[in-house]
């Protein structure tokens, strides 16, 4: 980024995202996102989903319109799922590795904005390891152009928490009655942060976010949920557990953090710490997986687990995502 | 590749790759398909071509089907082929350098198969280092995907050899009374393997593998192939050379092996080494070439090449095995 | 590039690019070019401009077709352009980053050609940082495929010439009695070559090239050119005000080269230099711009810049070029 950029975070990017008529033009952030407006969003998902072995929902709702996907930060399954979300809905998709290429050269984001813009890419999906970029980029880019985040630092994953929560209402839809536990990384994770936001939000129950003391979160960054060291009690009686993405580099090398192995024994979603959840709990996790780390392998690949419906969703959700905001901006 | 993931070659993935009725489902080797569905491969491919500058063939027979080149190995020439080949049947085609993302983050094959396959990718086009891997994955899929190997290891590269095959029959289309010459690095030749299995099964007169002697196959990998170190013996009155691609970095620095003069003064397919076949014998090679090493560059550019003609029969051999694998799989 | 391949330039190259009816066939160059022929192509590329926010303009007129980007050099920004151009207009793009595949694997520059010849990809989009590789692929391709300069050396960038000279049209279509003043890095700018080759041959009044001495160029090259090392008195009373990206590695590394800040003060494009030039002067940028060095940030976001007009107009230039030589493929 041109350190003349400022994308500092401000009080109004949750509003940013909605227009006049509240409809929404950008997707930046699942927080201050209405619960009727989230409903829609599953609802319209849920019309995107195929049996596998079937022809993918397919519409031409974006016919013309290009998709620019802009990823300063790798990614292959978010990428894809984007790409072949704006496909087919009949969008040309055009993959952007700014990793490697303007950014190198010193240019800075907004002139990369600038210039796709002028390209006529009317749709930007954006994921950024520094946080305020897609809000920054909303800010700036003319009316009729949408931003969509695909990921931006610690703090937000909205298409993720959209996709996490519409796996979770598929299997548990009472929602007023459910307990969610998310256990790992929680300070680092903008999974968590997405999903909580939706999920307090549609008025779940009970939230539980587990993690060793080290990895544990400002508590005022997770209102309302309950901050929790020890996995049994934060299983107790769980209906869903996402064990998240543990980044090997942190394992081992810091105070109070546990290696691969205690870790596992500690925080591990397996068999036996599942236990102590629910009988009928579902496991999540939004991939990519670390077998044996994170998550014990027979389990994320037995009856309990909806992690490829997680991902199947993703797309579903994207689409919905993407032909909500394209039709606003057709309508502009 | 996950240190748990047995990717060990069995015996049944020869017949893994046809269906109940013996249609083709998985295209993972030559070894073991039927003459008569070699022959239906090789005619289909035919329907493919046209004539250059006109519009290449065109169908959409895999409209709303999404093909995934996952090439674990980088790829230019084959990967542009597959890709060319699903576009033109209609099919989305997404292309995965697996190379540089889930695989350095640690993801086992199998969670980026069933990721994708989650994303209703239903057509896998698998290239890898290793051996097994194709058929590894195969075994895993569910029913209504997939699998075509794209170039496995030392082992297998089945569209290859196809269109080496058609190739051949387009100018000696009398398989009986015909000799094969092919040169080269026959140990390491995945391209050789599986020309020789195909050539075979489709009652090739004779094959002669000529190769270095450090360089030799192990002679029950080429069951009733003759194995040759002097490539005039071996180039006599044969109707067909293929000189494979030579590893620089394997030519001058092994036992026995010739530096790169001496290589093409001893193996050089050329305009002097070709005065042993037969006068109309037509010069082959997979691509890319080593000029002036393995192959002589006027000999490449010559009447006698039919090098081009096997870039254009492989787009064509490719479009022929995606959709016999589509129309099997809509089937189902 | 294979040592053995020639790419030396040839006296006929301006000539290759036309058949025998003058009809552009290839386009190399836009040296030679007729003034009627630029303002033919002129006047298509309006033809594909929309308001933005509007669908982008589409056709189907090489549906069926294949472009091929072949960008031996790094490229994001025109790389996209052509993508864009080539999809809009009903063709498949296959983009192939032949820097990090065949070239490393030794391969000769025809032999990629002639591959991707041989694949039906009939229209190459080509970019590469030795001078005459462009007019080469030209001389060797077979009839009915075009061959399309992305950008060559230091010595021609046509469309980048074409969308300048589109550009400057719009806002200054007197051009007998124009002053374009380009600025920069003369000695190593194929844009500044392209367009001055362009607005000469349109009959521009006075073209002014503005450089440090050490980046002045050899007069011969640009013939009929004014060339000034004084900033203001190259400015003096410009309509037109091209600024230049400057390699930073270039300066403050050479004799007589100055640094950055000294760089701007003397040779910026800037609130401040532009008093020199008529108050109405446009300001204009190829991109990617390196603000603050070669052109000031808020001039660059200001009422006098066109600099993304530019980046539209490219995309506009790209698919009148493509769409006139498809068609003249089409009817050979």
């Amino acid at each position: 980024m041109n350190p003349s950029e400022t994308t500092e975070i401000l009080e109004d990017d949750a509003t940013l995202q909605l227009d006049a008529n509240d409809n929404l033009r950008h997707l930046l952030t699942l927080k201050g996102l209405s619960s009727t407006l989230l409903t829609e969003i599953l609802d319209d998902a849920e019309y995107y989903l195929t049996a596998p072995g079937e022809l993918p929902a397919r519409t031409q709702s974006l016919a013309g319109r290009t998709v620019g996907n802009l990823f300063f930060e790798p990614s292959t399954r978010t990428r894809a799922s984007f790409d072949l979300a704006g496909r087919r809905l009949g969008a040309d998709v055009l993959n952007l590795d700014v990793n490697t290429s303007s950014r190198k050269k010193g240019e800075s984001i907004l002139d990369t904005i600038y210039t796709l813009e002028a390209m006529q890419i009317d749709l930007m999906v954006v994921r950024d390891a520094s946080a305020g970029v897609p809000a920054f980029i909303a800010r700036h880019v003319k009316d009729h152009v949408c931003v969509l985040n695909a990921g931006e630092s610690d703090l937000s994953h909205p298409t993720q928490g959209l996709l996490d929560i519409l796996t979770i209402r598929q299997h548990k839809p009472d929602f007023a009655n459910l307990t969610v536990a998310i256990v790992g990384d929680i300070q680092h994770s903008r999974v968590a942060m997405s999903a909580s936001q939706g999920l307090q939000t549609l008025g779940i129950g009970e939230l539980r976010l587990i993690s060793p003391p080290a990895f544990a979160p400002d508590a005022d960054r997770f209102p309302g949920a309950m901050i929790v060291d020890n996995l049994a009690d934060g299983l107790k009686d769980a209906d869903v557990v996402m064990a998240l993405r543990i980044q090997r580099e942190r394992i081992g090398n810091l105070d109070g953090v546990p290696g691969i192995d205690e870790y596992f024994a500690h925080y591990g979603v397996s068999h036996a710490s599942m236990q102590h959840a629910k009988p009928d709990a579902i496991v999540m996790h939004p991939g990519p997986m670390n077998r044996g780390i994170e998550i014990e392998g027979t389990l994320a690949d037995g009856p309990s687990s909806v992690i490829t419906e997680q991902v199947t969703n993703g797309v579903a959700v994207r689409m919905a995502v993407l032909d909500r905001v394209g039709k606003i901006m057709a309508a502009r």
